[in-house]
């Protein structure tokens, strides 16, 4: 088993969502973060709505113009399916525009799912 | 070493904490997350207090009745302690309902302690 | 390539980031979590600004005296730059005292940029 985890615009996570679902992947987690890269950043982006909550981390991190709120978005799947988590979410996300985000496919050695003690990749509910 | 990454009820986490202190696991981290299984949603728990600050997360994702606040306990321990961590984990969250939870363990390959410098086993304050 | 996963004091996240560009490492992401070591708690920190947002995340955890929000700072590097992250990490973050923070290192299998498609060490922002 693999954890994909892609690091994507805060904007796109609803399509990312709709698009994996689309290609048969129902489970994965999410989370906030801050990214930064090398690329310039999206001012009209980072002035938007919703990143309130960032303001403290925002300024703790020493905002220089290029660090932005983020979406993480994880996905545990069985080796066969890695690469059809990577292609649906660069295929949603490539907008050719710097800040599309980065994927990164990490190994998982168990998996448990706790309502029945059950373990292996029956458990992904895919 | 592993990490034993566990995603579990939200009202859960004390008694998980508590848990794995008797198990002799003293040191975790914990953070919070927006997870999306195969299971039903569990409208009593999505509507209780404490979840406002996902609301714009929840936006984002679309909620469609699956996607739920939860929390994610993240232990790092030997080789030798991931099945007890697994079976405390697992022992106190089973309530035989969906949305019990899912535990993942991942290869860990180097650890250091910022304080002295130290690195291995020794510095996981178990 | 690793992930380098560092659990660092709060306060210490603008120190971090940019020592971390000085030794030439310029992407990188950023998360807030609750940290639980077997030290003692630093109240004069613990008591500070900015950890609002984690009373509801306490109140779950059972504050016990030990519980300190903390930030999650996460480097994705080749191999042969893990011990420049480590070793700027530690040095920038070593006071000495109780809750310096750990550092873990975790392998990671693939890396993807999603705005080109393109895998590998080269996407790496470095």
């Amino acid at each position: 088993m693999k954890e994909v985890m892609a690091i994507i615009r805060m904007n796109m996570m609803n399509k990312t969502k709709l698009a994996l679902v689309d290609a048969g992947i129902s489970s994965f987690y999410a989370k906030e973060c801050l990214g930064r890269g090398k690329g310039t950043v999206e001012l009209p982006h980072y002035l938007g709505g919703g990143e309130e909550q960032y303001e403290s981390m925002i300024d703790e991190l020493g905002i220089v113009g290029r660090i932005i709120p983020k979406r993480m978005i994880n996905v545990i799947v069985p080796d066969k399916l890695v690469k059809t988590v990577v292609n649906t979410i660069i295929g949603i996300n490539k907008t050719g525009r710097s800040g599309d985000g980065k994927i990164f496919v990490m190994p998982v050695e168990e998996t448990w799912r706790v309502r029945t003690g059950e373990s292996g990749d029956d458990i992904l509910d895919l």
